[in-house]
């Protein structure tokens, strides 16, 4: 009988970085083995921490490092994936020009392949998660910013200069009249969408509000620990002035998945991150609003749904990202 | 010696379908054969006039029909890709239906291929028009309508509904702001950027413009025949008004070609049709509004060009994903 094959997936963040071996079915072997990233300690100890919660995660699998196959790494952007290089991302400061592929494959001798984090995150989902029944799918990434990934059967759109998938600058408005991006533009989806402008919308929503809203009462009492999920389950609650606050959200979410329809018409477009906890409702928000403002014909049937592997996606994405740069040999 | 290899190419419009034979490095063996399409006299008219002009192409060619390794056809959307199917496209009612691959494949007995049109001419030119260096190009093809075309690789995106590329209803401005769109939405680049509604923003435009303009003066004695190669003329003799509406199109433009970045990030971005013909100032000030408004990183390096084949790219295009498709197996 042969040896089962096993994949070993990283997935690198600005504050943690998460590891475990994977089968070839896509389950996980073990816990991720989780380490902190502390970017400040340089790139040096950087890759020697990637390197040891990938020896972790072999060790936590019950299995020897001679039983891996391949070896998935993700880090967040900017980056040369081609050339496996952290090129000089905002939240690993100060790394600069890092060869991570390289060296993690020189270290353990095994084939290793270099992904973004929300390619690997979307490749998870689509390999075995919410999107593996599709031939096609996008995951819009809900966190800080707004992140995506765009799988077209085998392919992961990594973009020529690395930037595929950038989805949070899809722009929803125009420049001249669209909200002020962390990147610096006006109008993209995630001036409008990610957890951080959510907070702040409703802010602005309920300095406007006409009568009463849970929501100034609560931001006055607590307005250092003021999240978006302070605004969703205002909403649940029934608060009409978050309630507001979420169906807009839902609405501009609904306009970033209408351009990805019209680009490149997937099978299926999948939400992921915090705000998915939101349920069932917010979810057929978005549906409705798709299919009110999407091209006809394809969101006759495109699928809308949330994320299934939740903080798991990255490492099992990279591991499969792995599998499929084996396979594809 | 082995035979050279010959594909047709057979592009169908709403008013013409045109043909050739083309060799293995994408060079038209003849000028192409002209037929009417003449939609009204019903799909088995049609058919036979399809199977006529490939005929007559592979006549022109100067060689037989032993000779031909594959055929591509390319229709107007709506369609079924990978069905084969025309199914109901306004430009060529009353055709419903129409099984074009699998009667062309009979009648020649010829392995057969069949694509949407502008997937077709943007193959063509990332083939061996503009975008023959490059390793990812998407086009836009700008006429009455604007359409598009998405190339990653060897990978022609055809999306799940046969609806991938269809960037003349990429939203560049929220709905309840936007132009209405001849779709029935609002805030498509169609609505902003096509011939028509280029000539539309003219007429706009001249209403309000204080003081001369030569644009007023010329609809005024030609408002029967008053078209977006007139406002590039008048654009390009000097016309304030005019330039206001050629540099506002290559904004919109730059708009559409932004959200095309943040998906999927081209190497190359390519400009056909009519308005094409406004040369490098028009091109030029597209560049200049991409490289401001779009992602700092990929623009630092895309390129911006216009597409070289005309109104070749089609057939040529339909030809060469006959050749992909043959050497694929």
């Amino acid at each position: 009988m042969a040896e089962p094959l096993i994949y070993v997936g990283l997935d690198v963040g600005g504050t943690t970085m998460k590891s475990a071996a994977v089968d070839d079915a896509g389950k996980p072997l073990s816990a991720p083995v989780i380490m902190a990233t502390e970017p400040e300690r340089g790139q040096e100890a950087g890759l020697e921490t990637m390197c040891e919660t990938i020896r972790r995660a072999v060790k936590a699998a019950g299995v020897g490092l001679a039983d891996v196959t391949a070896i998935g790494v993700a880090t967040p952007g900017l980056m040369d994936i081609k050339a496996g290089l952290i090129l000089d991302p905002p939240n690993l400061k100060p790394w600069k020009n890092v060869p991570v592929r390289d060296h993690i494959r020189q270290v353990f001798g095994k084939p290793t392949v270099y992904q973004n984090d929300a390619n690997a995150a979307a490749y998870g989902e689509f390999w075995v998660g919410s999107g593996q029944a599709a031939k096609s799918m996008v995951l819009f990434t809900l966190g800080t910013g707004v992140g995506g990934g765009i799988i077209l059967g085998d392919v992961i759109v990594e973009g020529e200069h690395s930037h595929g998938g950038e989805l949070g600058h899809l722009r929803i408005a125009m420049p001249d009249r669209g909200r002020l991006c962390g990147c610096g533009a006006r109008g993209c989806l995630e001036a409008y969408a990610s957890a951080t402008n959510v907070v702040k919308r409703a802010r602005e929503e309920m300095a406007a509000w006409r009568g009463a809203t849970k929501l100034r009462q609560y931001y006055t009492a607590n307005d250092d620990d003021f999240t978006s999920k302070h605004v969703f389950n205002l909403a649940a609650a029934g608060d009409e002035c978050a309630l507001k606050v979420v169906d807009d959200t839902a609405y501009y979410l609904a306009l970033g998945a209408c351009a990805v329809i019209s680009s490149v018409d997937p099978e299926m477009i999948v939400f992921g991150g915090g705000m998915v906890a939101a349920g069932e409702s917010f979810r057929s928000r978005i549906d409705t609003y798709v299919r009110q403002y999407g091209l006809p014909f394809p969101t006759k049937t495109v699928k809308i749904a949330f994320a299934s592997l939740g903080s798991d996606a990255g490492f099992i994405g990279a591991a499969g990202c792995a599998r499929l740069a084996v396979k594809a040999k």
